[in-house]
């Protein structure tokens, strides 16, 4: 079954491959993640250079900017500076990152196609990109989250995958932007299964992002990995209202334990996930651990118990107008469960969405806990030997 | 493949199982976790009247204590106040659990067998019961840890089970004794899988420990169960060196899932472990969570990148004498792997002791957490496009 480092391909032997030809690498977007991503592509396409041309395009989302004293544009700064002032300063990328303010020209350009904007934008940046993309390009979805309407749960790479007629992958994993910029090591995980007509392997897509400070391992599981980012925001905040009601570590534990094969049922129930890539990679039990341990979903909901505040309020108070993604999922995918009538399957999840938009108790939390009874237990039987 | 409660039976339904008789438990122990075990015991003994019988007999090794003022004995006192105010202060245990300072009587008089006593003394007390032994008992053992010497790896339940010529099972989890005691809700595993000559159904076992604070699942894999329990210690102690770093939260994560997945391949290569166990279970996943969060192992080695003292004069002053199991098993399993020529196969367990007791310098983890390359980095190859 499976073991240590069976499941996935790393990029360690990447040197010793020969490519068919060198391919060229777009990034879609220039947040905080997106610049840190865009400096690992552009590090990476220097040092595989019979992989990859060197030129990477980041597509920028022009805006004016005060710089030295002066208005100028955001993209002619990163291509003066090398540095995202805006969104990543103090990190510099390596020059071959070039600024691109017209996301036609990096969908023109590519093979490679990286995507790493705010889920709401995602289609509306696809729609300028439709009929421009390479013979044979690829993407890889950076996106954490999924969509839910109507018809069902959908991953990003698959918004991508129908608007733009390419194969999409997922890159998800433990990685904060600004630790990743900084350096600090840690690993993702890529999922990549391309149809036999998509003519890039595995490897190289995993060498457009493995470095020696992010560490790549490239399994088939797409869903896997897009569903770790997404679930482990609804876990994060039912360990945050643990916090909040100061229970101790090994029920927090517990919660994170069985969280993790909630996050694992879903996936392997609703899509065709492996059920190693939940427990096993960094997009599943590693991504987890790390926001389990003060990320945003985890302090908002230890601070809704502790505050009594709304998850709104707090929601303005401390993500600074950001979502709250772990409440925003817990209720896609309460609703999800309710046309599937699997409510009852999903306790932890189930309790997650009552806690946040019902009035359930987060001390019932324990209730969750328990394994099904079909009988209540025969407390104070027979006492005599 | 595996999934959310497809591994393992919990004691849910057990008041719906007739049992063939009803069996009688003794716990050898009462230390603070042995204390804690006794009181589970002797809940269930009571809740479920037609599995068991009513009187749990717990082993105290005989001390006299200054109680109100007098020299009492600690059995006279624990039978009095129902409390063992040596070991466990503060908590009250069921009237159906009884002292018993002779180890004997502990033996002659149980069907199920619970041992907590700390492992450099379980041969010894063993050795006591040889002979005494009920047609037809078994073994639980609760001793985290493992039994290193040339022959190899011995589960403690392995030593058990030779001494006593019984089938001997394993409970570990995510579990500190004053939690549990306190009824801290919480996870825990058994690994029960006896030859079919025994005749107690595992669901009977489970129900043994089974509380609603206390929640036990029961699986085949006792080697899981017990090697959970003690390689955690040395993944604790990778994490700890990482907070004295102060590495971020994402590299502590790939610490732990690496360290998982070292514990995995410990487990299943050696012995015949169901990997699940390891990822999926509180004896593997739990335990090493909350251990690397705060436990002992994790503060020592924290301390020791920290203040630069040895690790002999953090055990000493951290904890009071006991002993760093972390280091300890690492320098256990490095001196097994050197013997089966498999250092190079388990990175993580050989850098925390080639830290712990070599001169490695713990910056040097990073490299660790690196995938095998075959060949160096081609950086700064081609740069034109
Ligand atoms: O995605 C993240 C880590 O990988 C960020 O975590 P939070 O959203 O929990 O802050």
């Amino acid at each position: 079954m499976s073991g240590y480092g069976q499941q996935g391909v790393s990029a360690a032997n990447i040197d010793s491959i020969r490519p068919k030809k060198r391919l060229s690498i777009g990034v879609v977007g220039s947040g905080n993640w997106g610049t840190a991503i865009a400096k690992i592509c552009g590090e990476n396409a220097r040092a595989h250079g019979h992989h990859f041309r060197s030129k990477v395009r980041m597509w920028v989302f022009e805006e004016e900017i005060e710089y030295k004293g002066e208005k100028r544009k955001l993209t002619e700064v990163f291509n003066e500076a090398h540095e995202n002032v805006k969104y990543l300063p103090g990190i510099e990328c390596p020059p071959n990152v070039i600024a691109v303010p017209d996301v036609r020209e990096v969908a023109r350009r590519a093979d490679i196609l990286v995507f790493v904007v705010p889920h709401q934008f995602i289609e509306r940046v696809c729609d300028q990109m439709v009929g421009l993309i390479r013979p044979g390009a690829v993407g890889i979805s950076c996106i954490k989250g999924v969509a839910v309407s109507k018809e069902g749960v959908r991953l990003y790479s698959e918004v991508i995958s129908e608007k733009l007629g390419i194969y999409c992958g997922v890159l998800s994993g433990a990685n904060v932007a600004n630790e990743v910029a900084r350096e600090q090591f840690c690993e993702t995980t890529i999922g990549f299964n391309p149809p036999n007509e998509v003519d890039i392997p595995r490897e190289q897509i995993a060498a457009v992002f493995d470095r020696p400070y992010f560490s790549v391992v490239s399994v088939d599981d797409v869903a896997g990995v897009a569903l770790g980012g997404a679930l482990k925001n609804v876990v994060a905040m039912a360990v945050g209202f643990a916090d909040g009601l100061e229970w101790g570590g090994n029920t927090k534990a517990a919660i994170m334990r069985r969280g993790l094969l909630e996050m694992q049922k879903f996936a392997t129930t609703f899509f065709d996930s492996d059920p190693r890539t939940m427990v096993e990679q960094s997009c599943g039990i590693a991504d987890l651990v790390t926001s389990c341990l003060g990320g945003r979903n985890n302090r908002c909901a230890e601070a809704f118990v502790k505050t009594g505040k709304s998850l709104e309020t707090l929601e303005k108070e401390l993500l600074g107008g950001q979502l709250l993604q772990g409440a925003a999922t817990s209720k896609d995918v309460h609703e999800f469960l309710l046309t599937k009538d699997m409510v009852k399957d999903f306790p932890l999840f189930t309790a997650v969405y009552n806690i946040s938009y019902e009035d359930m108790d987060p001390k019932d939390l324990i209730i969750v806990l328990q394994p099904l009874k079909e009988d209540s237990e025969n407390e104070g039987g027979t006492e005599t030997e």
